[in-house]
């Protein structure tokens, strides 16, 4: 009688290939804390350097305070046995006006929205952390 | 000289049809709050009757206190042209030595993990709210 088991492994993403999937991916989740209750928002976002902007539209909560801690994820699969994820930790504030050629250029990134109509509140991510792993999942006879 | 603009449209999704969203997938995204600061944590997770349920690695933070006010959010696109996502906020509690049959019932769920492991810890999120849209984007010359 042959036994079945899932060989299963979890391998941390090196930082390379983190900032290679944010900056190869497009849809991600904001999960941020409103109240004491947590919400989590799908975004369009670019990355920019080191910064992950998005666009929300107006009176939307992330815009309304100047800043918040915010986790940023991704994630996606790779054909039905390995699976990836990558969140950053960090700060969120509107950059709507932040003066400097910095933000200019930032404000300049062709971003597509995810939801449709007014979107003229940037929001960009500092990070203050990245991770990453992946997942085998493999059926292996014991 | 014709111009072209963005037609697009939020559609709210009906309750029944982010059920059926629900019902349909198996990969998604909880929000919680560790401290002040946000987390996410990718999961795979079943639909037990409006409960969604997941497992988590023993001393994971999720499973660490017995409850938790949570996100929970699916997302996908359907062709080039629409996505939708459908976010459920409730409370999630640890169900793993919950006593009765429903709960007996919910822990026969077969229930792929999206991280491997011991994945002994049985998590339930009970729904406060469920909302959900559909957002078509498309290109039309005015």
């Amino acid at each position: 009688m042959i036994h079945y088991h899932l060989d299963t492994s979890i391998e941390t993403l090196e930082r390379t290939e983190c900032d290679h999937l944010l900056a190869a991916n497009s849809l991600g989740r904001v999960a941020f804390v409103d109240g004491d209750v947590p919400n989590i928002l799908p975004v369009n976002y670019a990355l920019f350097e080191d910064t992950i902007v998005f666009r929300t539209a107006p009176g939307h909560k992330l815009s309304a305070i100047p800043m918040h801690h915010v986790a940023f994820e991704i994630d996606g699969r790779e054909g039905n046995e390995t699976a990836w994820s990558v969140v950053v930790q960090g700060q969120a504030r509107e950059v709507t006006t932040a003066v400097g050629e910095r933000y200019d250029r930032l404000r300049a990134a062709d971003l597509p929205t995810f939801a449709p109509g007014d979107k003229d509140h940037w929001i960009a991510i500092e990070s203050a952390g990245v991770s990453g792993r992946r997942l085998r999942l493999g059926i292996k006879a014991d």
